[in-house]
């Protein structure tokens, strides 16, 4: 599968090349030629012999972008100068910080935002604790918290190392559903510590979003601390994505004109994603799902299964898919299935797999970076395909949810999130594709489509509002 | 002791009054002959028979205000719109927010800042945690943590109704020494709960601020957090004010001409603040001292101190303060005294008290809103008087110099805050006040003097740095 260069692995490179000749063609030329490509060139100084050059190349991994710069040593007068990867740089000393909403110019100001005033806005709070989402940034405010034991794709590398993502998701929180988001990223990776800690957290927050937290311990906290909480908990790797995959499958099935109770749906990966996204297929209306895991199709009588306690994730999936009880391998569970979801890992199926599926298939290949087909082998027989990435259509992105539910809960003052809630959400989603619109290579609209965060934020507002989980009145 | 109008219990009415005739007039004389002070005046609306107007009215306290409007009311022709608390309006909402530091425009932006880029600075910092001093914002953010045990001086309100105060202080860091502060509100006031969970959530900060947790709970959460954290652990409560107040005695002392070792300091109160000062006081050089609370002075022979375990509180008050063995009450040891430095209750002494200390008295009479001692009656024979209130000459204040304690700890990437910081920090602000402006009525700089910060945070700095505190290379 050939990928694109990407701006994700894009460089500066500032070089001295002469000011006559040919220096500054073959530049472009070299990195063209070595699959690069130039998306900005600045000269930076010029003079009569010299000029100072800033070339921004987009690469396709860092290998790659590597290659490319030993490359532009070899031209003839080119001296080459700093290097700067842009990504990194914009990384630098972190991506979110805390800005003050009022100015302290003079004691006045400092009298009625610090002491003495405030002690008169905290009793008010002790008095009536419902004041605190009047006279605190709570209202507005979500924790995202992980322990980073699953970041990405990158596995279990720690909380530190976690961060870049968590301050990336508090961006998106703020650009997208004006959320005062905050990271907290949490130095253990005990369930019971970790539901301690969520708790005793809380009253600062109007919100929980969980991420990046490993399977199976994500289900016991998030469900713990739904328990615990007056506040709504949320793990996005879950529920994010079973909201934007179901949204995407609502519109898929128009386009090929199939109705939810009647399709077979074939999943692959029983991990948190595909669990959460199995569990709100079912609710949405699936009545045939059939899971694989890494060990084939998930059945009652599966080795494995046999001695796992009720409750526990496999078991439950077991439970309620499969009911013909098949059994063997993905491969052979996908012939003749209408819908194919992979959130497991890549090149699992061929093209001969796809083909193998009924007429108007759809295929969802979500494994990140390396979907579990690749797309365009998958699009020769399959009607509609979608995957993880930015670079081919049909994008599955968690951004299209996580921003809009919480503001949907947060308006609503939300002491919960339930899975009408995350029904509507998903039906609000799928909604902002227009049937004129709607067509193969557009089933999802895209990340900075400016409907999207108001349409899924009133949807779940509604619906929070209906299920009647807002706050007590002298409720926290 | 009068108390003049203050912002603090200020507000905003909104009235309508009869565009001719004295009305106007009346309004402003009818506040300022019950006691309050117009602050502002605006005409919002206006017409041939009708003003509107916003009078903004400083008063003594909330049922003065009541009063106050209450005599709008019997003023001919004026009709009472609506009333606005000043301080309440400004905490409406909350008074901080998170904010991006970059935008996020297309596609291109979002790849960098989240998914596929971050991916790459993840694993740099994965391979090398110091990174995330680099790369993350670690290096300049700091968790304001309180259980809501004692905030201010209302006691144990709770974590929620302690959120405006920790907001207020992220506020002040952000002002005063452009650092990223978040509030940490904790729902538990267990000694092992919340040094667990301040240890988890490091991770994601580069310092710890305790505020507002009860004595003596507070000592043991400090002391365990600073033996398993690699970062900086500082209550405010304690250490704050122990420094500004060893500044402004340095200061006093040098109006009065005596020397820290040669003078007698009594202080009135053993708690969190009184301990710290105590103990600072001792290391800046401090040789005679006598401590009394409640139960009059702190001697090893006291009934309540026999059975204390060597290493509590009062038990190293004991063993290091009054060699002589003094006994008997507060108002018996002050008498002859130097210094008198109170954090403990309102009113305890009386000018006669004051008379009775040595010539050169300096008296510190921080209860705050009511001090030890009425200051206007102290100063009749003492040479310097301080409080903590801001409407009294030489106010003492945290705000002085937790910015700057921590701006410097975090740009040595100090792993620590010690004694000797600390000393270094109460110098540099005491050294602000230089000698052509020292007085007795100027012993101490104004919160808002723009040399205060920077010159304590130099000051810890150069001291964290001379103590090797920073971070080991491959440290965190």
């Amino acid at each position: 599968m050939a990928t694109a260069p990407s701006v994700s692995y894009s460089m500066t490179v500032r070089l001295e090349v002469p000011a006559s000749g040919t220096a500054v063609s073959q530049l472009t030329t070299a990195v063209e030629s070595h699959g690069g490509s130039v998306t900005g060139l600045d000269v930076t100084a010029s003079g009569h012999e010299k000029l100072r050059i800033d070339v921004t190349i987009a690469a396709t991994s860092t290998a790659h972008a590597d290659e490319i710069v030993a490359q532009l040593r070899t031209i003839e007068g080119v001296v080459l100068g700093k290097v700067s990867d842009r990504t990194f740089l914009m990384h630098l000393g972190g991506k979110i910080e805390m800005a003050s909403k009022h100015p302290i110019r003079n004691r006045d100001d400092l009298s009625m935002i610090y002491t003495p005033g405030v002690a008169r806005v905290c009793m008010a709070i002790a008095e009536n604790p419902e004041d605190a989402r009047r006279l605190t940034i709570k209202r507005n405010t979500v924790a995202v918290v992980t322990d980073g034991s699953a970041v990405l794709g990158l596995g279990n590398i720690g909380p530190m190392a976690a961060m870049p993502v968590m301050e990336g998701k508090a961006a998106l929180f703020k650009r997208f559903a004006d959320i005062d988001a905050w990271p907290i990223c949490l130095d253990t990776q005990d369930t019971d510590e970790i539901v301690a800690i969520v708790k005793a957290i809380a009253p600062g927050f109007a919100g929980i979003n969980l991420e990046d937290i490993s399977a199976p311990r994500c289900f016991e906290i998030e469900a713990r601390l739904r328990e615990a909480l007056d506040i709504p908990v949320f793990h996005d790797d879950q529920h994010g994505t079973a909201i934007v995959v179901l949204a995407a499958l609502t519109n898929a099935l128009r386009v090929v004109g199939k109705g939810i109770g009647d399709v077979r749906v074939v999943m692959s990966g029983a991990g948190a994603a595909g669990t959460a996204i199995l569990k709100l297929l079912i609710a949405a209306g699936v009545k045939h799902a059939v899971v694989a895991d890494i060990h084939g199709v998930v059945h009652a009588g599966r080795e494995d299964l046999v001695d796992a306690a009720p409750g526990t994730p496999l078991r439950w999936i077991a439970d309620n898919t499969n009911p013909e009880g098949v059994t063997g391998t993905l491969k052979q569970a996908v012939v003749g299935a209408d819908v194919f979801i992979g959130v497991s890992a890549p090149n699992l199926l061929g093209a001969e797999d796809v083909a193998a599926m009924a007429e108007g298939a759809i295929v969802f290949a979500l494994a990140n970076p390396d979907p579990e087909v690749d797309p365009a082998a998958a699009r020769q027989t399959a009607a509609v395909v979608a995957t993880g990435r930015s670079d081919f259509p049909n994008q599955i992105n968690n951004v299209l949810v996580f921003p809009g539910v919480f503001r949907g809960l947060l308006d609503a003052q939300s002491r919960t999130v339930n899975t009408e809630m995350m029904l509507a959400a998903a039906s609000a989603l799928a909604d902002v594709v227009t049937e004129d619109e709607l067509n193969p290579n557009y089933i999802i609209p895209s990340v900075f489509n400016d409907k999207v965060a108001g349409a899924v934020a009133g949807a779940v507002r509604n619906a929070a509002k209906a299920a009647g989980a807002g706050v007590a009145p002298g409720g926290r």
